[in-house]
């Protein structure tokens, strides 16, 4: 059987990809309560100083540190209490020479004050006079004003997506809607004559549509919002006419194929109908995974994943993930993995990459990856897996006892 | 000053608040499309075989193996052609002795063949006759009924949090809805009278409330239903009855006590008035979040978090968290952790362990985790950070170089 395509590798595939990717120009702004995991549509900077005043670290009090100066055990510095600094209101006395303020944690430095003395450092010698034992410096246990950042300083690039402590870190500044990116909207097409919903009754020769429900799940979990658009049969004409309704309003499509031969034509075929430029990858040289299509219709990422549903998962993560992620602006990063111990030798073939599911165990506080293998095309296989292991492109295999990278699913 | 609180360690902690927390018996079942990131229930059982019937794994031709013993290139096999498998349905035909039915991958085997020859091992000799040029054994390249999982096989334990490959199985046996429990409510109360709502203009003496967006932000991460409960002033009336309110109808009430001392000691009597068996930590031998304060009134976790953003959101991720999975009924896992290179000394106090926030950088392909410097109450220390590195407990601090494990954001 003739080679029907030319297989090319996972960083040229992303490279020819990348080139047509741009990011969607819908944003919207949404209340901070809602915008965790939402990608920063313009750069933010901070419209306050944050603090706004200066503000005691500890509990103590609030003194001139000039009148500190030398202090300690056997020679105490002796300051005349001049009142005490509220919580939440601006103290609205001054501290002298030779005066000192009771102060918390949090409270605002009286004017005239310049640092303050920790409790543990002081005694009261009588209700008005207490004796300071160490010397502090000027500004030592406050933050002063824009300390966290001052008014005007950027705060989150464009392309930034929002984690619980950047919300906390908006919510500091005052900014309490925030403008993001909008979710890119993913179609997602199952194919075969063989795919049945999952909810159906399936007679012998029928499978339920597994795909769908990963590829959505998937598609969640990158930032994207699932438009599922239905299982379409072993017919190119139908086929093509569902691919097209599926892509309009969408930002871009996903086809799940079928797996028989004639669909796999058929969906090559649909898709470079779909639009120009057309078919950029047909075949990446994976293992599993390799009969992966990725195109651009009109400037919009079309993608045709193997039916395979373990196939699929992997293409998935290696394409489409980064793909929504570009289409939302963010930054292209190396996927962090988790380094463990392999367990068992896995063969390869040079030439290309392999992705072997593992389960992670810690065997005396070391983390091992035990291989889980099992035909590609069974999906408990990855149910029963925590992650999966690459080999690269030019290496035959990993012995047992390699140290492994494993990305987390 | 006297030590108000006897310190313990982060395990010792954890100990003490694992004996009293079950699982809520709260459960929903939900559409598979919406049960992402959800805990299962209760164990889930598959209804059918996975595959129902034999499917075929290649492009080929099924056949009975025992047909296709000795054959080579040279002395090939010749079988007749009885029909085609149809996709999607039960071939109609039996495949007799010396005989072969064209078949795709997916297909269902018809009746009588045991085994499927790829085509790249065939060729035509006329329209109804093919060569077979290598043996096949029975069940090769077959899935067999029940391969991926058997009817009555477990598939997922109570307690397992759904991926999308989860889904996916679920889908492949028709499990189209599922049983989870119940999202936990959590109580946020923000404490403190210089604290104000984000969206407010503050006076001098005032901040933003940031707390109440990370903890909520924290607590959805973690698998819970964040419920906002407002400010609560520096008095210990008015915040016990607020806490009170707070915790009705809550699984769970994080406090985030205000930063003067007269409020810290407040929170820990509000608390431990709120029921029984009261506070069982105040003050954990940890840096930054060592006021931190776990109790458990009436079955219900209840938490004083340190009011240093920095502080609540480490101490949040030590306790919180760990506790958030327990009512979902998640096992206890060992947070993963990426492996990095330090590039600066960290020093620590031994007997308390110590964290330090991290950006992570890769030079030369190899993961660097660079300390981000900065006074602990400062919310843009984490903001700039990408994880936590974390001094154990009888170290006196942390050299470049040495080989950390980073806990992600």
């Amino acid at each position: 059987m003739p080679e029907l395509f030319q297989v090319v590798t996972v960083a040229e595939a992303n490279v020819r990809l990348r080139a047509h990717i741009t990011p969607i120009p819908r944003h919207e702004s949404l209340p901070l309560h809602e915008a965790l995991d939402r990608v920063v549509a313009e750069e933010l900077r901070s419209p306050v100083d944050l603090p706004a005043f200066p503000r005691s670290t500890v509990d103590g009090f609030a003194v001139r540190a000039a009148d500190t100066y030398g202090a300690s055990e056997s020679l105490p510095a002796y300051l005349t209490l001049c009142g005490e600094a509220p919580m939440g209101r601006a103290p609205e006395f001054t501290v002298g020479p030779g005066q000192a303020a009771l102060i918390h944690t949090g409270g605002m430095l009286p004017s005239g004050s310049d640092s303050v003395v920790m409790v543990e450092n002081t005694q009261y010698l009588d209700p008005t006079t207490i004796e300071v034992v160490r010397p502090v410096a000027v500004g030592e246990n406050v933050i002063p004003v824009g300390e966290d950042v001052s008014r005007g300083d950027a705060l989150f690039p464009c392309g930034h997506r929002l984690r619980p402590q950047d919300l906390g870190g908006l919510a500091g500044v005052g900014l309490v809607r925030v403008p993001v990116v909008a979710r890119p909207r993913v179609a997602i097409l199952a194919t075969g004559d063989e795919v049945v919903p999952a909810d159906a009754d399936v007679a012998p020769g029928q499978v339920r549509d597994i795909n769908s429900y990963t590829i959505a799940a998937l598609v969640r979990r990158a930032g994207g919002e699932p438009v599922l658009c239905g299982i379409a049969p072993d017919d190119p004409v139908k086929l093509e006419q569902m691919a097209r309704t599926a892509l309009e309003g969408a930002d871009l499509l996903v086809l799940s194929a079928g797996s028989s031969v004639s669909t796999r034509d058929h969906t090559v075929n649909v898709i470079e109908a779909l639009g120009k430029p057309g078919v950029l990858v047909h075949g990446v040289a994976i293992h599993p995974g390799k009969p992966t299509i990725i195109a651009v219709a009109g400037g919009r990422p079309v993608f045709g994943l193997p039916g395979n549903p373990v196939s699929a998962i992997i293409a998935f993560g290696l394409f489409v993930a980064p793909a929504l992620r570009r289409l939302q602006g963010e930054p292209e990063t190396d996927p962090l993995t988790i380094q463990a111990v392999l367990t068992l030798n896995i063969a390869s073939k040079p030439g290309r990459e392999d992705f072997v599911p593992v389960r992670l165990e810690r065997r005396n506080g070391v983390l091992h990856a035990e291989p889980v293998f099992g035909k590609s095309n069974l999906i408990y296989t990855l149910a029963h897996a925590d992650g999966l292991v690459r080999v690269p492109l030019d290496l035959s295999g990993l012995y047992a006892g390699d140290a492994v990278e494993v990305a987390l699913f």
